[in-house]
């Protein structure tokens, strides 16, 4: 290997390695920190997270990013080293445009902003958080100054987490696909409702977790390189592609959480456990981007995991583990886990109206970045766009505006690639089911190798070689295109809808 | 405060910070990580241990240090200021001493060093460690060359655990207690032995760990500033004064080694959670030595622990959750989980037997360091000490030369202290009974506080302030002096063994 390149890879193992140590001290956090370490802990994260900063932009991997550019003009354009030169120099680049003093204020903002959130949705009171959104909402501003080179300030902000990726694509996407999922929402509310109360009635904890367990076994995910824990959030997390680590969250009264949660973060850890062992410690070891992630969470979560075909095979054993529901027939257990019913909370949204919950923000937050639309005028906008999206008004701010974390934390930019997500699972998934007809058959049965196998050669040993949409285009034959996904909702809610 | 002052607590705060991450990331690996993480965890370790070796050996420090010796000279000398300074400059003037390549050479011998343990353990081979030992022995030979001011070479290494003491105070103390052992073991083993059959049958795991939460919770374990989980070989860690957590093993089989081990660890971290907060971040918080550790782990597991008052408390709940002990009576009870039996193993020993483990290899230490005992010849001097010591011989070097993994990770130097720590606590007991004449009327009804606090104003609150002679000194009025281990053993025994 070229002596400049093993030097590249030299460095940018360090980095891979404090990135990974910052995650397990975020695991920890979330899940089994006693209270008092939370201060000791803000501590160690901000070190790590700074000498990874450090290491990132500096000097020594500027300069011989510089050497490595005709070398990376002679290699085979697709070859890791070629994408590793050309992901690390637009990495480099992006990191080295923000000043240090940026990121310390924004770390205290909003340090001091999530603390205030916490506090505001107890009290269901918007205004607790308003002066700490102000001030993020001017940082993001700030974020976006330092990037003149992008058409749109918001595409500063989403390619940290779409590479690539415009505002433009997103608005016509979702332009696209809004007045087909209010339509079909349309429909199914005159509709007669399914019955899903069986679903809220106590469930034994500990049988739920193992049900969980033996579901993503079978998916494939592999124990020897990962585990999981309870967290009040639950998320992924890695610490080396051997060790991809999943939390659930159990509730004793509604079976909905942990089934769909738990093969749902199975979904990202078979991602992250699935990337080519060469790419580890490089930086290309993670997902291609937060879409293209939760296009895989969301693959496995409702395409298999609310699929027919899925529960033919599980719901005999579900109603072994839980007799409760021996006298609920499978047709009405489908129809009650994919009840469609509008409601104020993003994550509890069914598959119908989610997407929606998901334009509502990423309208808010390009106008609150062009300034179209005022902090303190949030919560009416909010009320107003649900209404109209989705014919509910929240009755308080809880319930609205301050429902979700990611503001406070300064994650102004993430929410679109959630609903970008589901629209990828739905067009890789039509890709899958044409190169293996027999899918829907493999499932019924309880085998998952082939559909794994699959998604492990097109998508997840790559890492983060492609960008998303060139990922996209290459596995499918087109770019992120949300045909699949409306073909999928009315089709799946046509018939449990009868529409 | 003094600018330069500052400046060094902002150096120590990174150092420390870089220790309780290297902390987390090992507690994990004992804990939670499955199998597959370990490759990628001992690259994370080798990075942190890396960088903080780098800071604490750092140019910038060691000329802070020799700036400030002219404050430190006008400082009160049991300041936190005076005391920081001198602890700091003498473990940087040990560090400094210490080329790299002979760090870089000791990591990795001991990495080899103790799978080969491992397999040979399993094996009983001693020749498959054999040579990894012989370049153990030669590395801790060069180690103690880089301090030629030490008299012995054996000071050096010892010092690292126990700064300030010497080879030559040990075998005086050990020497003068080794007899009057060997002598009460020998009185015992005239004697009918005692029945503890009952401790060996069949225990449920989690009450046995409830149980075990309960005597600690009520120790005074703060349970908001640390936890307990599982762990094979347990041990107590630390990642602030407001995180420190505790492990313990239950054997379904066998009531000793969770309550016992329990009592230990929280010892331990009673020890952590009671350091004085304007110490953390400055390396100050760690305890003054291995050896006081051990006093304060031994104080609660043994003097506490293993004593008729605690059991006339506790017993009756005891046999509530164990009803299977509803036949023995107190006296059989605590006749049994104090009974004296001279065994192979020292982690399985009595309070009676355990210092000869020590003692043995504590000589055999020096030996190999003076080169008056080959590695090869280690199996046969280990055999016939046990054979003179403790009466037994081990039937294989599983049971004998091979029981400790602390030889395969490089520690010479280290066993002392556990003998050391058995000494202090005694030391320390008598000095609380006189302090405090009701102490075991106290335990007798559950009652902690006041000895907890007793600890925590003479001992914890202080850190690493003090050297361990020097802090004994303050406690009890001598140095470490082992009268006071001979009386409480010749007392306890002898009532219990009626000799």
């Amino acid at each position: 290997m070229n002596a400049k390149i093993q030097q590249l890879r030299g460095l940018l193992q360090e980095i891979s390695d404090l990135h990974y140590i910052s995650s397990l001290l975020g695991w920890d956090q979330q899940t089994y920190m006693p209270p008092g370490g939370a201060e000791a802990r803000g501590n160690q994260l901000a070190l790590i997270e700074r000498l990874a900063h450090e290491r990132g932009t500096s000097p020594e991997l500027g300069k011989l990013l510089e050497e490595l550019k005709p070398l990376a003009a002679t290699l085979e354009p697709d070859s890791d080293d070629a994408r590793l030169i050309k992901v690390t120099a637009r990495d480099f680049e992006k990191a080295t445009r923000v000043p240090s003093s940026h990121i310390v204020e924004f770390t205290q903002t909003t340090t001091l902003a999530q603390q205030a959130w916490v506090e505001a949705r107890q009290k269901s009171d918007f205004s607790i958080f308003r002066p700490h959104l102000e001030k993020i909402v001017a940082l993001r501003q700030e974020y976006a100054s330092f990037f003149p080179n992008f058409e749109h300030p918001y595409d500063a902000l989403l390619d940290d987490f779409e590479p690539g990726m415009k505002t433009e694509e997103v608005k016509t996407i979702f332009d696209s696909i809004r007045p087909k999922q209010v339509e079909l929402i349309r429909a199914i509310a005159s509709k007669p409702q399914v019955d899903d109360a069986f679903l809220h009635q106590s469930f034994d904890v500990s049988r739920q977790w193992s049900f969980g367990e033996e579901v993503i076994t079978q998916f494939g995910y592999d124990w020897k390189r990962g585990r999981q824990d309870k967290a009040a959030h639950p998320f992924t997390t890695e610490f080396g592609i051997n060790d991809v680590r999943i939390t659930t969250r159990v509730d004793a009264n509604y079976l909905n959480p942990m089934l769909f949660g738990t093969m749902h973060e199975c979904g990202h850890a078979l991602y992250g456990q699935g990337v080519a062992p060469e790419l580890e410690r490089t930086g290309l070891e993670r997902g291609a981007s937060l879409a293209v992630h939760e296009s895989q969470s969301r693959l496995w979560e409702n395409l298999v995991g609310r699929s027919l075909p899925f529960w033919k095979h599980f719901y005999p054993r579900l109603q072994q583990v839980f007799p409760q529901l021996s006298g609920i027939p499978l047709t009405k257990f489908y129809k009650g886990i994919n009840k469609v019913h509008p409601s104020f909370i993003r994550v509890e949204a069914d598959e119908a109206t989610y997407n929606l919950h998901i334009m509502l923000r990423l309208e808010i937050e390009i106008a609150l970045l062009e300034g179209k639309v005022l902090v303190k005028d949030l919560p009416d906008v909010w009320n107003g766009k649900m209404q109209e999206y989705l014919g509910v008004t929240p009755p308080n701010d809880e319930k609205g505006v301050l429902q979700d974390i990611h503001w406070s934390g300064g994650m102004i930019g993430y929410f679109s690639t959630y609903a970008l997500g589901n629209l990828i699972s739905a067009q890789i998934w039509e890709k899958i089911n044409l190169d293996m007809p027999d899918l829907n058959e493999q499932i019924r049965s309880g085998k998952f190798e082939a559909l794994l196998a699959w998604l492990r050669e097109k998508i997840h040993r790559h890492g983060a070689k492609f960008e998303p949409q060139e990922l996209v285009q290459r596995v499918t034959g087109s770019k992120i295109d949300p045909a699949a996904y409306i073909r999928y909702l009315t089709k799946k809610f046509g018939e449990i809808y009868d529409l």
